[in-house]
């Protein structure tokens, strides 16, 4: 079958009035391009029903003359300004019915929160719509429950919800085991390594471009840039052309490169029942932020300091004050002092420090804005100490130093595990 | 003149593969909003030139109809991959030129740099090009010139850099007073308030309908919800009819009404030179974060404590083991005892404290996934303490708890300047 034309629609005034940005796209896109699809176009439209059936009516035109897929986010909520089924009806001239799974979760959460059924509005009520004969899509994070809607032959327009984790949950584990039915097509494996501190430009000259003509036959490659660190994503139908793409990658890059460095601490953290503290300067949290995001973490994070001030780098982690005149706060010893009385104050496997320049005031010509020292105490006792000076903005060198010192975390519980 | 049909189309592979988020059209369309211009359509291409030229084709077509106006950036570099002057020369079968003005810029630019201009390349010089007979954009910041290319009877299709900084110096300074000239109309003023803990359905029933005859006369409205509270935008050429909204809004909703906090507790906080700490368990250092995002939050931000553990929580923090084994972690006594123990260890003028289940597990009948407790201590010495069922998943619910903190925290400094 003839690969469909996809189009990601993004419906919301606050979209295009710029008050909120549109994520939902751009991540879908990603999604679809890790699975060996292209997006054709995006579109954005404010929350106006006649706006959004002229385009959705161009779209089921195009659909007689080849396959198309419409990935729709918004408009499923509950206020006035939902128009999405209301106009899907209208487009294919429809009824819709309430989904009675649906219905009975929205009473459930109405219960856990001590009310009745009689006192959902209708217009909540209207968010387990979906129209008839269609495939639904379960909504396992909120209300709204998603479809996918014929619109012509082996053309379909799915419409999810706007809210970025409902929206998530339902691409991943509903919608895209049906994409894969529908548009059934060559097993494409895909691999994807991090490279670290490392511009996009020159990994492609470096590495694609360099090995293009040995390498890179019957194989795709995109790049993502990070805060930190470059995604470098191959795919081919052949899995062996990918692992010896992947085997000159660790050669050339052997020391920055790695996987998901978020997934690979986590797990083995848990794995092998570490434990781990932080005490942050500069990034005021973020890195402690992130060592939690992911649900269990309780098991190896225990603590942190958030040592913004000098007085707190003295007090609450025991830096000696001598360190600080004498060093400065961003400096080698002041990080590896921060290491010693975080592991003092926890006694954690692990030990993060990180002070830095956030900037944008602060630095001066030998300690520039961006300037970032992490210290790292591991199990054995010995404090590495990494220096950096980050590129960006304020918020880029935040993202930057506490991705980073994830990055070196996992080169210490690598080497551990080798 | 009727007002203009405005289409915002940004060009680039790496927007619609979800390599890199477009931010350019949704700041433009909120600047065309601040101008009273709204806008209908967000459209994101590849740089495919078949596909940008059936797009802008369509829009000629349109303009026959009625005044359009489109706002295109990307494609206008010196890459193979630029393809947006060759698609607009196609469209309207012009030829193009180099701007004089434009060429002694890159001149200069490149003799800065030590080369001669024989050294420019040709791709490099063809940033310098653009339609005869159009009206020419200069270009500040960079090298490409951006064109206002007509497209019709009182309709223009507006080229423009995609680099944020490029586009955003020749959008305000070149582009809004020739906007302004083509399409004049009345000024417009914009309030906002923020409400908090409140569904945008709710507030739409018994604010927006509810006063809908009375005061909306001549007021354009919106609302974007955000994670803890609802942005309440209004829009009127009356600046007395947004004074009356606004007064009614805080008459009717005292107790969750707030300017934005983040602008707001930044500023009190260094006006009045006040410090602050904090002391986190569920966020894991999201409020510290979020506290050190601004520049100069060093002033007033003296650190804190991530206190994820129940050890950490005794021992960093003091809280007493028989408060943690009577109440539990999460409850309005250990709240209380870490903003205590925050105070003790840092003597700031607030103590913000925040314990809760942030999920998925760890919920239980009374202490459902959700429940946080937040302990302020204030400047006079007394701790409040609040407790939130929080909705949505775990990043939801730590977002809800630290910007709820910084709503509590908005209030006490609100209370203090009345």
């Amino acid at each position: 079958m003839e690969a469909p034309y996809i189009v990601i629609i993004a419906t919301g005034s606050e979209i295009t009035a710029g008050r909120s940005l549109d994520t939902n796209s751009g991540w879908m896109a990603n999604q679809l391009f890790e699975l060996g699809w292209k997006v054709k176009k995006f579109i954005g439209l404010p929350d106006d029903p006649d706006l959004i059936l002229s385009e959705l009516n161009t779209l089921k035109q195009l659909a007689e003359t080849r396959p198309v897929l419409a990935l729709m986010t918004g408009g499923l909520g509950p206020t006035e300004d939902d128009y999405t089924l209301e106009t899907v009806l209208k487009l294919n001239g429809k009824k819709s019915y309430s989904v009675e799974k649906a219905k009975i979760r929205l009473q459930r959460i109405y219960e856990s929160r001590g009310k009745q059924y009689s006192d959902i509005l209708p217009t909540v009520l209207r968010q387990t719509h979906v129209p008839e004969d269609c495939k639904t899509l379960d909504n396992a994070v909120g209300i709204a429950v998603g479809f996918v809607e014929p619109i012509g032959v082996n053309s379909y327009l799915v419409c999810m919800p706007g809210v970025p984790s409902e929206m998530k949950e339902m691409f991943t584990r509903r919608l895209v085991p049906e994409l894969k039915r529908i548009y059934p097509r060559e097993n494409l494996v895909q691999k994807t390594k991090w490279l670290w501190n490392i511009g996009e430009s020159l990994y492609q000259k470096d590495f694609v471009e360099a090995n293009r003509e040995e390498l890179f036959h019957n194989v795709e490659w995109g790049v993502t840039a990070n805060r930190g660190y470059i995604k470098c994503i191959f795919q081919s139908t052949e899995s062996q052309q990918l692992d010896k793409i992947i085997q000159r990658l660790e050669k050339e890059y052997p020391k920055i490169i790695s996987d998901d460095v978020f997934v690979y601490d986590h797990e083995i953290l848990l794995a092998e029942k570490l434990t781990i503290a932080v005490g942050e300067s500069c990034t005021g949290g973020l890195l402690g932020k992130k060592l939690t995001d992911s649900p269990g973490s309780s098991s190896y994070f225990v603590g942190g300091f958030l040592t913004y001030s000098n007085e707190m780098k003295v007090s609450l982690l025991g830096v000696p004050n001598d360190v600080l005149e004498k060093f400065g706060a961003v400096s080698r010893e002041t990080a590896e002092a921060m290491a010693k009385g975080i592991f003092e104050k926890t006694k954690a496997d692990y030990c993060i420090s990180i002070t830095g320049i956030a900037g944008p005031e602060g630095g001066s010509e030998f300690k520039p804005v961006g300037t970032v020292w992490i210290g790292l105490k591991t199990p054995d006792g010995n404090i590495q100490t990494h220096s950096y000076i980050f590129p960006g903005n304020r918020e880029g060198i935040r993202e930057n130093a506490s991705n980073t010192a994830l990055f070196l975390l996992y080169q210490s519980l690598k080497q551990r595990n080798l």
